[in-house]
C-alpha cells in the first residue's frame, strides 16, 4: 500500500467500473467468438478511452457504446468477413456488460457499506451496464447510486473536471468528502485534480505511471479498502 | 477517395508523423525482441495516445517518451523480467525513431513540393524523432518545418487546438490555408475543430469513425495528395 495508511473524512466511494469492478481480461472472448484474435480486446479498450478522451480534449463528446462500435469496426476491420462486422462489433460492445466481476468486489462493496461509508459508481459508460454487472455479480445491493458521464456538464468523459463534479453534486458532497477508486492512472490523476481524495487500485504490482498525479493511496484488493477509509 | 475530389486554396501540407510517416506494424519486433509478445505494440500506441489525451483533457502534457516510457512499464511488467522493464521500457520507445518509412512518403512528399506546397510535419511527439525517421528514409529535403506540439502552448497535444494554431503560426496562414493529413481519425477530427482543412489517410480500406468529424478527403496513398491539392 502505497501513500498514506489511512484517509480520513471521506464519507462517499465513488468507484470507476470497468476493469475496476469487472473483469476485462475475459473481454478476449468476445473476439474469439467473433473470429479475431483475442489478444485485439487490450487495443480495443485502449482505443476507445484514446477516442473517447480525443473528443473529451476538444470538449466533444459521444457515448461510449458509440465510440466502442467506431473502434471495434477499425479493429476488426480485415479480421472478419466484411458481411459480419457490424454484427462482431455489437458483440464486442454488448460483452462490456457481460462481463465478471473481480472476485474482491461483492465482499469490498459490503464491508465498505458496513464500515459507514456510502458507495456510489462512476462510469464513462451507461448506467445499465454497470446495473447488468453489479446485478449479475450479486453485488448491485451495496451501491446507492450509479452515475454516468452521460449526464455531466457536455456529457465530458472522466478524466473531465466537469465529470467528477457531476458525480459529486449528485451525491451532495465537497471534493474532499469523497475519494475515486480507480484502476486507471488516468482516472486518479483527473479525479486528484478535481479535488478528490484518490485510491489506486493495482492488483497485478504494475508500476505507477510518473506522467500522472500520484494517489494518496494504493490497495491490491476492494477488501483493503475498509480498514483504509474507516469513520473516525 | 472520399468527399471532395479537389481541395482549392491550401498552401501548407501538414503530416502527422507517427504512423502517418512511419510504418509502427514494425513496432512489433522490439516488443519480441523483449521478449515480450508482438502483438502489445499496437496496445502501447493505443495506451500511450490515451494517456496523453487524458492529459490533453486536464488542461495538462507530459512528453511524448515520458508517456511512451511509462505505458511499456505497465503493458510490459509481468511480461519481462523486473531487472529488465527499464531496459526494455527504453527499447520500446528507442524503437519509434527506427521505423520504416511506408512506402508511398518519399516519392509523395517530393511530389507535393513539385506541385508547389509547402509541406512541415507537426507531432505529438519530438522533432528529433521526425527528423530521424524521415532521414533514414530518404524524406527529409522536401520538409520545410519539423514541428512538435512540445513548442504548442502548454504542450498541449493534438488534437488540442493549441497544437494546430502553433503549426499555423509556425508557418504564417491562416487555418484555411494548410490541410493537416493523418492516418488517425482523432486528428483529422482535432484539425477541422480548428479549421484546418483535412484529409485522412487510408491505406487499408477501414471504416471511418462516425463519432470524429469526416475529412475533406481520403487518400489511400501520400502520392494521391498531389492531384487533390494542386494549386489553382
Amino acid at each position: 500500500m502505497g501513500g498514506v495508511t489511512s484517509l480520513t473524512g471521506v464519507s462517499v466511494v465513488l468507484l470507476d467500473v470497468n476493469e475496476t469492478l469487472s473483469d476485462t481480461s475475459a473481454l478476449s472472448a468476445a473476439f474469439e467468438r467473433a473470429g479475431a484474435p483475442g489478444h485485439l480486446a487490450p487495443t480495443w479498450f485502449a482505443a476507445v478511452l484514446r477516442d473517447g478522451f480525443a473528443l473529451t480534449a476538444v470538449g466533444a463528446a459521444a457515448p461510449f457504446a458509440d465510440v466502442g462500435r467506431a473502434v471495434a469496426r477499425s479493429v476488426l476491420s480485415g479480421q472478419v468477413p466484411v458481411e459480419s462486422l457490424e454484427a462482431a462489433a455489437d458483440a464486442v460492445v454488448g460483452a462490456v456488460g457481460d462481463l465478471p466481476l473481480h472476485p474482491d468486489v461483492p465482499g469490498g462493496l459490503r464491508a465498505l457499506v458496513a464500515a459507514g461509508l456510502r458507495v456510489a459508481t462512476l462510469t464513462n459508460g451507461a448506467t445499465e451496464v454497470s446495473d447488468r454487472l453489479l446485478s449479475a455479480g450479486g453485488a448491485r445491493e451495496p451501491v446507492e447510486r450509479l452515475l454516468s458521464v452521460a449526464d455531466a456538464e457536455g456529457g465530458s468523459w472522466k478524466p473531465h473536471p466537469a465529470a467528477y463534479r457531476y458525480a459529486l453534486d449528485a451525491c451532495g458532497v465537497e471534493p474532499g468528502e469523497a475519494v475515486l477508486v480507480a484502476v486507471h492512472p488516468w482516472d486518479v490523476d483527473g479525479a486528484a485534480r478535481a479535488g478528490l481524495r484518490t485510491v489506486w487500485v493495482d492488483r497485478t504490482g504494475t508500476p505507477y505511471p510518473e506522467v500522472f498525479r500520484a494517489p494518496d493511496a494504493t490497495v491490491r484488493s476492494l477488501e483493503d479498502l475498509p480498514r483504509l477509509l474507516r469513520r473516525g
